[in-house]
Formats: C-alpha cells, sequence, structure tokens
C-alpha cells in the first residue's frame, strides 16, 4: 500500500479499525443537560434504565470519558465493513465545475447497506454478555429493524421488531430481510402488547407511527425478564458508537494530508450527524481547528431549524424519559416523504446541546432538492445514495458550485439507496 | 496498517487495484478452440466483429498475452469498490465444527451489489475512447443491465437496455436503478426492432428470453453507426476483466500466508468463476501450486455437469458466433429458478476448455440446498449472498462439513441478495 497510489485513484482505506469509541461529552464546554424521570421529572439515574438497558450501555450513556475501548468481538463485526471507505469525487467535482475537493465517507458498505449496524452490533453485543437472550425494538421504513436482525443472528440473540404498519405494508423488502436474519416482525400496532391493543381499539384502521412502535417495543422488554429494548438512535451512547465513522475519516483525511473545512451529514434522530461530526468538533475544540459541520434535516421535519429547544418526550404517549432537544413537538406528524430515517420530531440531546453551544449549524433541505442532487451524484459517482443521505450531498453540492477557492469538503454517505428505488423512479 | 491486525479482525485488504488484468490464454497447455462464423463456419476474424464491439475488445478477445494492463481511468472506476474484501468467515467456521478455514471474496459491495461492473466499466471505456456514444445490450433479472448502465453514466455514454419481458414486468428494482443512472429500458421483446416484431408477431403473448433481448440489443447496435454491442459474460474478454477478483484473492491470502486448496464459485455464463479462478489456475500451471477449482453450477441449468462439449450458438435465433462449449442447447429454456444469472444454456469457451483439460471441477447444486446454504451463511456472516452466489456457498459447506484436517477453503461471493429478498422470503 501506498498513500500516493490510493490518492491518485481517490479512494483512502487506511486500514484500521479504530479501537475506541470517542465521547463529545468529554470535550464539551458545558455538559449536556440530563435526561429527566418522566414522572419525577428528577434527572434520571442509572438504575431508573435498568429494566431496558444493560448496565454497559447504561454507563455510557451517562459517561464524560473521552475513549471508550470497543470490544474485540466488536470490532471483529466491525470489520466485515470497516473501515468504510473515504472517497474523492473527482467526477462530481468536474461535474459541478467546482475548485473544491469533495469526499464523501461511505456508510453503505456495511451488509444492511447503512450507518445503523455501527451501535446495532455494539448493543446487541453488551446484552448478549449481561446473559440477555432477546432484543425488541421498533422500525419505520426498516434500516433500524433489518440492522438490529442482524447483529442479533451474529451474536445468538433472538430479536422482535414492531414496523410501523404503513411501512410493513407497502415496502416490504426490510421485512424480508429481517427475517432472513431469523427476527420476528410484527406490523405496529399489534394485538400482542397492551399499548398495541389500546391504540386498535381506538382506531382499527390506523396505520401506525414510530411512537406507537416504541411503545410496543419497549412495553414487550419490560415485561420479560429475557429481554431488553434497543434503540437505534438519539441516545448518547447510540451517537458513542456511530463515532467510528468520524474517526475513521478523520484518520483518512490526515493520511492524505488533508483537512476538512466543512462536513454535511442528514440529520434525522442525530445518529449519523453525530457520529461523522463529533470527532471532528472534539478536534476544535482540543485542538483549535476550525472544520464547519452543517447538518442537513428534510424541510418536512425540521426540527433544528424550526422546532424549539426544550424538554420533551421521545415517543408519542409520553412513556420515554423527558430529554432536552431541538422538538417540534412530539405530536407533530411529519408528512410521508421518502427519507423515513429523517422523520423524527426531535433530535439527539447532544446534537441539540452542540448546535445551542453554535458548534453545528443546521440547514433544511426539501425533498425535490435532495432527489435532483442524488441523482446528480449517483450518475457522477456510481453509487445510488440513501435518500436521507442526498440532504447532505444536496447540501455539500450548493455549497461547492459557490466555492470560490480550493475548499474541502466532506459528505456524510450514511447508506446507499437500493431498496429506495421506487422512491428514485418516482422522482425521474 | 498492520497485516497481523487484519488477520485477527479476519479481513484482509492490501490497498492495491491491480494494475493489469490475467489472461488464462497465455498459460494453456492447449490453445482454446476459436469462434467460428455463423454462416462460414470459418474461425472468426476481428474485422467480423468490428460493427459490434471496439477495436481493443476484439484484440483483448484474442489475445494470448499474459498481462494486460488496465486503463488508469478504469482503475479510477475500480477503486470504488476495488480491492474488494477478502473476509475470513470465523463464525460460519464455528457454526459448521469444521477445522477448515474458509474465506471468501465479496464482490457485493460495488455500487450495484455484484462482480459485472468490473467488465462493465472496462467496456464502457474501450466504447468511448473509440469515439461510440451509445451501447445496447440486453438483460435478464437486471444486474447486468444495471452495471452497464451505470458504467455509461460514469464514462459519459448513453446506455439501452432490453430486459426480459418477465423480469421487466416482475422485478422492477433493477430496472429503476437503470433508469436513475440515466438509462433507457426496454421490456423484450419490443416493436423497436424486427427481430422484436417478428417475435411479438408469433406470439404477441410472449414473455421473453434472454436470447429473444440479445437478438434485439445486436441489431439496436448493429443499425445505429454510433452504438456498439456489450455482453455481460461468456466471451474471451469478459471474463479477462473479471480476473481483477481472483488476482486480488490471491495477493490477499499471499499478505497473511495462506494458500487456497480449494476454490468455489458459481456459474452461470462463467464471468465470475473464470474472473475468481483463472489467476489460480495460471499459478497452478506456471508454479506448480495445487489449488482446486469446483465450478457450482444450478442443477436446474447444468451445462457443464450434463451438457455436451460441441459448438452451439449463443443465442436462441442462431444469429452469434459459434461457440465451442459445454452447452444443453440453444432452444434449452431453464426453469425459472431464482438465480436468473445462472439461467443460460452454455457456458464461457474459456471455461469449458478448462474443464475438458480437466483443470477446473464442476459440481450441480439444487435450488434448495442453495438457499438454505445462503441463509446459514447469512446469520453467521451478515451478509444475505446473492442467489447466484449460494450456489458456491453451498458447495463450500458440504466440503467444509467434511473437511477433516485444516484445509484452507475459498468462497467466490459475486454479489448480495438486498434485490433478491423475495426470493429468500419464499423460501424461509
Amino acid at each position: 500500500m501506498t498513500t500516493s497510489l490510493l490518492d491518485t485513484l481517490g479512494v483512502t482505506v487506511p486500514s484500521t479499525v479504530p479501537t475506541h469509541w470517542y465521547n463529545l461529552a468529554a470535550d464539551l464546554p458545558s455538559p449536556c443537560p440530563p435526561a429527566l424521570h418522566p414522572g419525577t421529572r428528577e434527572p434520571l439515574t442509572p438504575p431508573d434504565l435498568a429494566p431496558l438497558f444493560p448496565m454497559a450501555l447504561i454507563m455510557q450513556e451517562v459517561s464524560t470519558e473521552r475513549w471508550i475501548e470497543i470490544p474485540e468481538p466488536v470490532r471483529e463485526i466491525y470489520a466485515l465493513w470497516r473501515p468504510s471507505p473515504l472517497i474523492r469525487a473527482r467526477r462530481l467535482e468536474r461535474a459541478l465545475g467546482t475548485r473544491a475537493r469533495i469526499y464523501y465517507k461511505y456508510e453503505g458498505v456495511s451488509p444492511v447497506g447503512s450507518h445503523k449496524p455501527n451501535t446495532a452490533v455494539a448493543q446487541a453485543y453488551y446484552n448478549a454478555a449481561e446473559g440477555i437472550t432477546k432484543l425488541t425494538t421498533e422500525t419505520g421504513a426498516g434500516q433500524w429493524g433489518a440492522s438490529l436482525a442482524m447483529a442479533c443472528a451474529l451474536l445468538g440473540l433472538t430479536c422482535e421488531v414492531w414496523q410501523v404498519r404503513a411501512s410493513y405494508d407497502s415496502k416490504p423488502y426490510r421485512r424480508m430481510q429481517m427475517e432472513t436474519y431469523g427476527s420476528i416482525c410484527h406490523p405496529s400496532p399489534s394485538d400482542l402488547t397492551n399499548a398495541g391493543r389500546a391504540m386498535l381499539e381506538a382506531d382499527p384502521e390506523t396505520t401506525g407511527s414510530l411512537g406507537m412502535a416504541i411503545s410496543e417495543a419497549v412495553e414487550a422488554a419490560a415485561t420479560d425478564p429475557d429481554a431488553h429494548y434497543s434503540l437505534g438512535s438519539v441516545l448518547n451512547h447510540v451517537l458513542l458508537h456511530q463515532s467510528v465513522i468520524g474517526q475513521e475519516a478523520l484518520a483518512q483525511l490526515d493520511a492524505i494530508e488533508e483537512s476538512a473545512d466543512v462536513v454535511f451529514a442528514c440529520a434525522g434522530g442525530g445518529s449519523n450527524l453525530g457520529g461523522l461530526s463529533f470527532p471532528f468538533l472534539g478536534r476544535n475544540l482540543r485542538d483549535g481547528a476550525t472544520t464547519r459541520v452543517v447538518a442537513c434535516e428534510p424541510a418536512a421535519c425540521p426540527s433544528l431549524t424550526q422546532g424549539e429547544y426544550r424538554y420533551d418526550f421521545g415517543d408519542v404517549a409520553g412513556l420515554t424519559p423527558l430529554l432536552k432537544m431541538h422538538t417540534l413537538g412530539k405530536d407533530f406528524v411529519p408528512p410521508p416523504i421518502h427519507a423515513g430515517g429523517l422523520r423524527y420530531h426531535g433530535m439527539a440531546p447532544m446534537v441539540s446541546h452542540a448546535v445551542e453551544l453554535g458548534l453545528i449549524d443546521a440547514i433544511a433541505v426539501d425533498q425535490e432538492t435532495a432527489f435532483a442532487a442524488g441523482i446528480e451524484f449517483a450518475r457522477a459517482e456510481g453509487i445510488i445514495p440513501a435518500p436521507e443521505s442526498t440532504h447532505a450531498v444536496a447540501g455539500a453540492i450548493a455549497h461547492a458550485r459557490a466555492a470560490t477557492g480550493p475548499e474541502t469538503i466532506v459528505i456524510g454517505l450514511s447508506g446507499n439507496g437500493v431498496l429506495d428505488l421506487p422512491a428514485y423512479h418516482d422522482f425521474v
């Protein structure tokens, strides 16, 4: 291997999987406001979370240590697709006629095609290590459910997923993926939980929502001593696990003596944005680097650019802890945009806090602009981005078109759009 | 980077894309019988092929040079997904309780999820370099059509694909992928060609076949001075381009001081099998290595294990050159198995010749066994193999279960099954 050859060819893959996750909490100038108990409104304590999560993840949730070691079995699985490539988008640069150098960090090489397995594998590992035999979760379009299903298959756990009925009925591929991995997938609301039965009684024709599915998955875990619950975004430990993305990107840029002027990442619950950007923010805070981070959210669900920063529930029913975050209100129902992974009323508290501190900027991108950017990217680079990722691509393309100098831009390409081709088809 | 760390984690990625393709013709103990003109039955000459292919590819088709340089722009695109990973299947080994060491060479990391772009990019490049502005091709399930569509988008060509109507109607995702890349996709037979109109007149309700689609794509190219035709398997130059797979696998095994005792690869038209195995055969022939190569074909379309070795046409209509190959007869209609990429009546002449010389063994795998192996692999390794690839997985699993010593097995995992999940669903 020579770095210069790789640079010539446009791809940088230093061949190491990070040994530690990076925790932004260690470097923040002020601490992130704590989650509150939904009953007492007092700060949550670790025992409050014990019915749902293993203690290792709870301690990560509240940790302020900068580096947390990645267990060897997790690294062994990461190595299936990590380090993910950082690719110079030379053909896109030429198509745009920009002087900017554009790189993208591509998470679509994972077996399910997105960044989600980075935390699914870690969560399954810690649960298995504490003797749990089953995980429950909710999923919307299905990327998270498929990722946890894969992780559970690899680590010997069973997995039960409640999928929003609208997606369960209309997008069967992800469900088939979960079942191929040996998981069970129910449409939500279901008649398997009290919460589900109550929702069906209230509206037998409901097509479900992520908030309803969360209630069912939480109830199923809380009432089964062998089961825990697993969440794919928002929480601190999820963002911690995703930090492998940004750490690798930094190392890959260092290897070719590049430094990022600006990083664009799509933002729904915040795990992709946090995973890519927090290691960059850490370097800004510790070493005085000046990388700008831009969160790209959908105009149809603009929590960062239009929401309030206040305590709110993570779910519709109000069963979860209260989180200090940018929120459109727990009852906000986003329109059915194609980027299902970005349809969340709130935002990860750590991301929200960083935005409040002025460490992250945010923009909203409308769906038409996002898909046009996705098609331009696909025809130049060959990879069809996930609808979620097209928001970051759109932000970066607009920035690159306006760039007057040789800036360095990094795009977080959180996944591929192979199972979202009907959305592209509608647009083409 | 340290090789030992990679070996610990189970993945070997020496970071170099090969600089040359490897041509088995240079090392064969006797030459491959030539293709014959369908009219004269005399050996084809390069000018006979000029209406359909650029001269660079025609010269590769008849070349006996051992190494043919890969143009820099092709290597730059290869670098999007190459070198593809060679992964130690530790969890599968444990699940099987085998003493064998199992590795898989994973081509599903390409933007379309299979090995097909390795030749699509090369073919688009040489056509563009000779001033051609459009390529035509046929496709069945759509993997090849999507690969050529991507390659044409990246190299500035337009692409027109005739897709077998049964697949066009029932499997829309690949068509959407072609259209997202900017290609045009017609159901075949169509009313756009004389061949198509004749077929529709003979049977207005026909669901089409690969042989019919070939006739349409060839006619469209032959009647347009700016267009050429492109084929995704069978021909020598296609197998040549795929040799990057086997060359990388050899280098990756060398880097961890392993040598393969046996290589399993699925075989339809022969491009995946040839691409992975020919560099191993070259080392056997030149250096006295003893790697055994096993072609794994579907029991439903068993050209190598049940076919005759004789001259036959590549298409149904008898328009193509005559090729000396293992064939079930050009009129053989394979049953509609899920591994659409293996439903071809013949076999690449170079593969057939190698089988006749005793350099390659062949086995037939039934569909049930193949899918069971695919599911076992997915639940152990996380990657859901393409239905085609499951044939190689099944061959390797049976071999590993019977292994009594520490053998080294390499599986050619030619693609992922993300767009084939309904087939898995039927099986689960």
